[in-house]
């Protein structure tokens, strides 16, 4: 076989591997109880490695937040000074089975999703999704968010889990993007039908009533829940891909509102990164472009798995939050086919006559064609201390995948 | 004013007459205990008005399981002897506040869902949604379905909605209409939206653990229950423009499986009616177009307030049950604007950039453009004694609409 070959074969072979994916909820747990190598005065976060000095302004506000959440420091000012003397060890989620959405922060008593691809038997992990904390948030309100997730959503939830058994997420999956979910930023359907999966295990757990009840009413009134079940599903999906010699697939897309990266199934768990974009979006009222932070979160991972802006002409709805034309909107997720290498056969649209979503990002496509993965994300504030300010557009810079297409023509044919 | 201002200006009344209703779910109980006219030894049906002997073979079967369902009879046999000798009273739903899927069957026992209008203070009831005896099914399997929603679901659900309080219906149409479903017979987001919103209240409730998770059970493994709310809710919301001198717009349109029947607001009461046509579909394993029964059921009150086949455009995920491709489905949303008085401020859909859905038939525009309003349905048997066997389009009768006009002209014009 000429490296042409190979390199098809262990594509098909990826995209395999990423469609018999079998994610499943098995567990909600404090990250130290499940998260390989989480520790005492250690912070996961978003995003390719980098060091405090360069982080941005809402990953710093959302790692603060995480410092006084554990009690590490009493004030904002202690908790800055310790991550900068180093006295934090700061990691990429991803380089602990882990994603989480925008800042990511996560931490020893930090709750976390715990979803095992049933196929592989590799697990994946996600913090809780909220609009607060997460965007760099560090005031006493965002962080009383975490602390009602730790002392009674988060326990409530494993406890109905546990009265009712694992909850496979497949089918959850292929029925929201069947009812205009993208399940990156619009989990309308997706959020509905996990409530109504965990109302029955609320009933049985061995929980409080009251308990039960805060917990339902969580459920009702939170459309984007099953955000951090999406984004441990992706990776659960994507990891059994991680190292398959010759595939030119995508494996990771990841920002941490500096520095965008990429990893790439044939380079292992090399990262290749570029400078993070800005989001074309709409603002919050209050809010203007001017106010922005750079491109931010694990939550591509949804798009590496062709969720997200892949399916986006299915997901119309989400175009009040973005902004855009549904014309556009179909038109990104034709865009899409041109850089990937299948449709999935499972999760499908109906706006397009129940098509797959397109699946396996070919960074020889991308650079080929010069079509970059195109995603919708959040807005973080540019500044520590602030909530979510918006939502929009960002397309993955080319660079990432130029210098990964080089790295894959030196490995494997020396060049 | 001349006839045409009038006529222009009574159905600026009516459009916003239904768009300012508020369908609310009040309560759900026996049949006797709240509909107006509901007696012993009464069975109210879909349709326009018919007598036994020229029901179609699917509402016989139907209020035969109705008349053993009440314990009138022990038999089949004895229940059609009873129902030949008009020993049962059959009147239509629609002449008591009332709308029924399919057959629509409904006697002093069946417990059904009281919505009421809160903007003008009217109230409308509708049975549950099932996919056996509603269809004909007479079986011991099928009545079961309905002692089980008598003795469990039911009283639940109304114990539920006593401790939460009434459920507003709006959101979760609106929702629901930019979620992918059409709220005819497309329901897997209102139906997880309903289920959520109350769950909190069976945790709430007075009722045995038993029944609560029961109860969760149906709720979270049924995508169609919400169609009851939604026939009442659209019935709640036309009847205050039952009455509206001069105006040409549809009040309702409903079917028994042998005719077609309209109501228009500016002729009251009185039904033009056409025979009933056969249904374009697609049929479950097992049937075909031989073994289907003729268009049935009042549930294209949907379409009568703009839901349904008007807004299937925004529910290309309802094309694996009824078949067609998305652009035929846009096409049919755009179609209905050409016999509508205007789009809806609040039930929008993402598909058309949030335009509204089509409002107000207007028989005037259906008659000078020879577009009927188009309905998607389920398909029942043509013999009695059997469940749904399918789902497809079907165009409401020109012969009604040209009748309706020719009696507009001649109340109205004398001609």
């Amino acid at each position: 076989m000429d490296i042409k070959q190979k390199i098809e074969t262990a594509n098909q072979l990826a995209v395999k591997r990423m469609i018999d994916g079998d994610p499943v909820l098995v567990d909600i747990a404090p990250a130290i109880e499940v998260i390989p190598g989480m520790k005492d005065k250690m912070i996961t976060h978003s995003g390719p490695p980098i060091p405090w000095n360069r982080m941005c302004g809402a990953q710093r506000g959302a790692i603060i937040g995480q410092v006084l959440y554990e009690g590490w420091a009493k004030t904002p000012e202690k908790a800055a000074a310790m991550l900068e003397n180093g006295e934090i060890t700061l990691e990429p989620n991803h380089h602990h089975q882990t994603v989480g959405p925008m800042a990511g922060s996560i931490s020893a008593n930090a709750w976390v999703y715990v979803v095992e691809n049933k196929t592989f038997g590799n697990r994946a992990f996600c913090r809780q999704v909220e609009g607060a904390q997460q965007f760099g948030d560090y005031s006493e309100p965002a962080l009383d968010g975490l602390r009602k997730w730790r002392d009674v959503f988060a326990p409530s939830l494993r406890a109905a889990l546990k009265a009712e058994g694992e909850l496979p997420l497949k089918p959850i999956i292929t029925q929201a993007l069947q009812m205009g979910d993208e399940l990156h930023n619009r989990h309308s359907a997706s959020s509905a039908l996990f409530g109504n999966a965990m109302a029955v295990g609320l009933a049985k757990a061995d929980i409080s009533r009251q308990d039960q009840i805060s917990t339902l009413y969580l459920l009702k009134n939170h459309n984007l829940i099953f955000l951090g079940l999406a984004m441990a599903a992706g990776k659960a999906i994507v990891d059994p891909v991680r190292d398959v010699e010759f595939s030119t697939l995508v494996t990771a897309m990841c920002r941490n509102g500096t520095e965008f990266g990429i990893r790439v199934s044939g380079l292992g768990d090399g990262w290749f990164t570029a400078p993070s974009s800005s989001v074309t979006g709409l603002y919050l009222p209050g809010y203007s472009a001017q106010d922005a932070g750079l491109d931010m979160g694990d939550s591509a991972i949804t798009e590496t798995v062709g969720w997200g802006g892949f399916v986006l002409g299915g997901a119309p709805g989400i175009l009040s939050l973005v902004g855009g034309t549904p014309d556009e909107a179909l038109g990104y997720t034709r865009e899409m086919r041109n850089i990937t290498t299948t449709a999935h056969p499972f999760y499908r649209m109906p706006a397009f006559s129940f098509a797959g979503a397109p699946l396996g990002i070919d960074i020889r496509k991308v650079v080929q064609t010069g079509i970059t993965p195109i995603i919708d994300t959040a807005i973080a504030h540019k500044d520590p201390g602030y909530p979510i300010i918006g939502a929009g557009l960002v397309r993955a810079p080319m660079e990432c995948f130029v210098q990964a297409l080089k790295a894959f023509s030196y490995k494997y044919q020396g060049t």
